[in-house]
């Protein structure tokens, strides 16, 4: 029996914690992950196919006319996107990939692949959120504003989500991403009977 | 909010350690289980609405006409069945409950209760069954006969089981079925943002 991989989507708004509760969910279970597409200039030391795939903006729209991403989106003037060849062919081998992007590319993502397992991490309540974002103290009042009116609208989108991990501990939302994990595995459309 | 419980149902062939697993999630989790009704007469010392609700055929086929069961079947010229009343009643009080049935009972109850998650407990392999049953050596020949002929039918309906969990280990199966407890109180469509 040669078992598909899984991929699973992990995203939610800025502030939530999805860094730091994924960081520790891949010290407990060997996830792989996607290297990103971009048209943006490499920085000092970024080299190709290990921190970006560097493209010009004519192979970005080539390979999203030819369907080549499984999400993509422009900021800053820029391109930046997920491409479909690398991860499914590490499913293939049988690997679980994990993708941690901002909520409009997991909703793309379900478009393309719609057997990954979305999963959206939420904050405990919008205030603590809020708490959250102006406790950094690395940001003016503006851009803070424009961040939690950016994460209201993407909490409204949670419910389109296979799974929805609040993140009221650090520990609680890394054992909940685990478990849910763990369980995927044993989804009866993955499992075999020998 | 107020949040609904979740009904879980567990099943499987005969032999494939449904009890040692289930105690051992027990031990773990808290989760409410449902009193069977039954028309078959009280054994010494069994008491109504607490080893099983006894009911008379006539109650029982009324209760059955009445959609008051999530299952029943007969066996040996006796009804069994799980009314359906008290099951309701505790999961609108918020509690999990879980009901060890046999496969047959379990299809049922999907189309009864569409949301229950149901999990097929299945062995490593076909052979380990029948070691497993061979072993017990407490059945005649024709017995763990008939009982390997409904396993090998029972096996061909897991994929219509929304989990299976292959027992290879007793700690490795509770640990899946701990999982899948975990991950569906993650379900977006059970989850609520304030």
């Amino acid at each position: 029996m040669s078992k598909q991989g899984i991929l699973f989507v992990v995203t939610g708004p800025s502030g939530v914690g999805k860094g730091t509760v994924l960081t520790k969910v891949r010290e407990r279970k060997e996830l792989y992950f996607s290297i990103s597409a971009t048209t943006r200039k490499p920085r000092e030391g970024e080299q190709d196919g290990v921190h970006y795939y560097f493209l010009t903006k004519e192979q970005f729209e080539q390979k999203v006319a030819e369907g080549g991403f499984l999400e993509h989106a422009q900021f800053s003037g820029n391109y930046y996107g997920t491409p479909a060849e690398p991860v499914d062919r590490q499913l293939k081998e049988g690997k679980d990939i994990l993708l941690e992007i901002e909520v409009q590319g997991a909703m793309q993502v379900r478009e393309n692949r719609p057997d990954a397992v979305r999963i959206f991490l939420a904050p405990p309540s919008f205030a603590e959120l809020e708490k959250r974002l102006t406790g950094r103290g690395t940001e003016d009042a503006e851009a803070i504003r424009l961040r939690l009116e950016t994460a209201k609208h993407e909490l409204t989108l949670a419910p389109q989500f296979d799974y929805i991990v609040v993140n009221n501990t650090v520990e609680q939302a890394v054992s909940d991403v685990l478990a849910i994990m763990q369980a995927e595995a044993c989804r009866a459309a993955r499992t075999q009977i020998d």
